[in-house]
């Protein structure tokens, strides 16, 4: 046991994750949990979600040792005010938000003296969301990344460490600047051209939607996974990384339009030479145990 | 059984599938095979791979009663000039590549009379190449696109289509130029993105390659399987649908720089509702029985 009573506040994909990943590796004493809306509330007391459903967030974190938002990062400045005054002398407060800098910006400015900040951004996710979307093997091996602040206390990070990792992660740790730009390549570029192309494949007159629908499977299903991801979140970490986003973006076209341009012309070797360097990238996620290697992710075929 | 005698002339992915799923389905008398390399060659009779593989690819269409053409779509010309003497009267001889009309274009002239050249397209792979990379279930369920040209036999059609369902796929006909239109949007497109994102995320500075592994869960990852399939194919597919690839890279450029636009002067109404009307194809994509519906693909995670 790492910590006597865990609070998660905001009770979807994550939050519930982190619930059953915690259960199954006995790492906190107790946890109750919070969400905005009854209904949500409700089903997370059918489901046996958390130890305790609370009604209120006050209620929630009162005397917990461990605070974790798991709130839209466009929340979190507001959820953070709501239970400052509750929170107990000495607690830690954490977050799961998808950008460092931003939520640092909103939620510092409300932590009491005496309260540690120490936020974290765990590296794993699935196209659902929801209280019952969650599952303990999520953070298995994927890494997550804490944040610590100034000052942030030596003993209560490497404490905060021990509970990701008894959450299945790899722990490191990242100043929220470099945070930023890293998921900014690895994860915001990517979910919004997939969103874009999806937009562009609906909004075509030529082409059908159930034409699109039918002939997925040659590629662009996969964006469409990525695509199918919550229109709040992913609004909220496109608004909060801008400066890093709009950088990545910019590289992006220039590139794109590179490939463009020898397509035009039929510069037939750029494009091999090209298509040829990004298969290296692929072999080390492969080997880093990040993906695994059966062809097509190991789909099985649809039924008939 | 179909056909008589199927000949496959290159030996990768899709002729692979194409042979192990006829076996499966006892679709044919005798398949033969032949790919330009001993090498190749080799390792399909070393897997036992066809029945006969030949040395010659004149050798390997004697008397075949259909030859399907499993090479990348820039060496169909040249291969289909090379079989051509020696196709038997009233054979159809078909293709798998992945355009359509570049690959007429290339064909046809070559075709002998009283021979049938039926194209088609099956809508199924696999970021995997080469003889050992096929299995008889690769094209369960997934479609397989008919394009016959002007004057194509009709009972040639329907006994291609027979063959083509007994792989296990649904068929569908369509002309050349809808077919790489539709191809450019829901594969070749989503490909140069990949490839795009990819190449990026390899080339910057201030994050390292070993960052970008290591953190790749967060959606990438998708992009890097993408962006691993092999770069001939790939070559050749964009030097030949380069109007419709252009076409749709010019609607996927300007929806990109309107949502870029939304993020740099914080519209976060826009982007909410852009990815809102996203999910709608995504739902219709498992419902198609194209896709999963299980979070992350129903991905393990990765070994410790
Ligand atoms: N999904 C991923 O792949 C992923 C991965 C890593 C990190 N994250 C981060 O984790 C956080 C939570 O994501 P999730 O996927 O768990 O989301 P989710 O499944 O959509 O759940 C979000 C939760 O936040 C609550 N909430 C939403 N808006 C709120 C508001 N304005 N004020 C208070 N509460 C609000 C919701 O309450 P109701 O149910 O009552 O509406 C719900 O309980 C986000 O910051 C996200 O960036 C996500
Ligand atoms: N992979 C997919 O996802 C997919 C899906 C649908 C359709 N297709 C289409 O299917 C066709 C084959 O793709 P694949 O994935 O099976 O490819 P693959 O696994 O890379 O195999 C290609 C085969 O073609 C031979 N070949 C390559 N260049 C040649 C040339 N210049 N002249 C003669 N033979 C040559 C190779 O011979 P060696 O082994 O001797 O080098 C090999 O046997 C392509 O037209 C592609 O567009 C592919």
């Amino acid at each position: 046991m790492i910590y006597n009573k865990v609070a998660l506040i905001g009770l979807g994909l994550i939050a519930s994750s982190i619930f059953w990943s915690a259960k199954r590796g006995a790492l906190a004493g107790q946890v109750t949990g919070y969400a905005r809306s009854a209904a949500t509330r409700d089903t997370a007391r059918r489901i046996g979600l958390c130890d305790t459903i609370c009604d209120t967030a006050a209620e929630a974190v009162a005397d917990a040792d461990l605070v974790i938002l798991c709130v839209p990062v466009g929340a979190m400045g507001a959820v953070a005010a709501e239970i400052a005054p509750h929170l107990k002398p000495g607690a830690v407060i954490s977050d799961v938000g998808s950008v460092k800098k931003a939520v640092i910006e909103a939620v510092q400015p409300h932590i009491p003296d005496g309260v540690h900040f120490i936020p974290a951004h765990p590296l794993a996710g699935t196209e659902h969301s929801g209280p019952k979307s969650g599952f303990a093997e999520l953070f298995d091996n994927r890494w997550c990344l804490l944040v610590p602040v100034e000052g942030s206390d030596a003993a209560k990070v490497a404490e905060l460490r021990a509970f990701w990792e008894g959450l299945g992660s790899n722990v490191e740790e990242m100043d929220a600047e470099h945070h930023d730009l890293v998921l900014a390549v690895t994860s915001h570029t990517p979910h919004l051209i997939a969103y874009t192309m999806v937009g562009v494949a609906d909004d075509l007159r030529r082409v059908t939607d159930s034409e699109v629908i039918k002939y997925s499977a040659a590629g662009f299903r996969d964006f469409t996974r990525i695509a199918a991801s919550d229109p709040t979140m992913w609004r909220d970490v496109f608004m909060t990384n801008k400066d890093a986003t709009l950088e990545i973006l910019g590289r992006f076209t220039e590139e794109l339009f590179a490939l463009q341009r020898a397509i035009r012309t039929g510069d037939g070797d750029l494009l091999f030479d090209y298509f040829t360097r990004t298969r290296a990238i692929r072999r080390g996620i492969i080997d880093a145990g990040q993906d695994t290697d059966a062809p097509d992710f190991g789909r099985v075929a649809g039924r008939k």
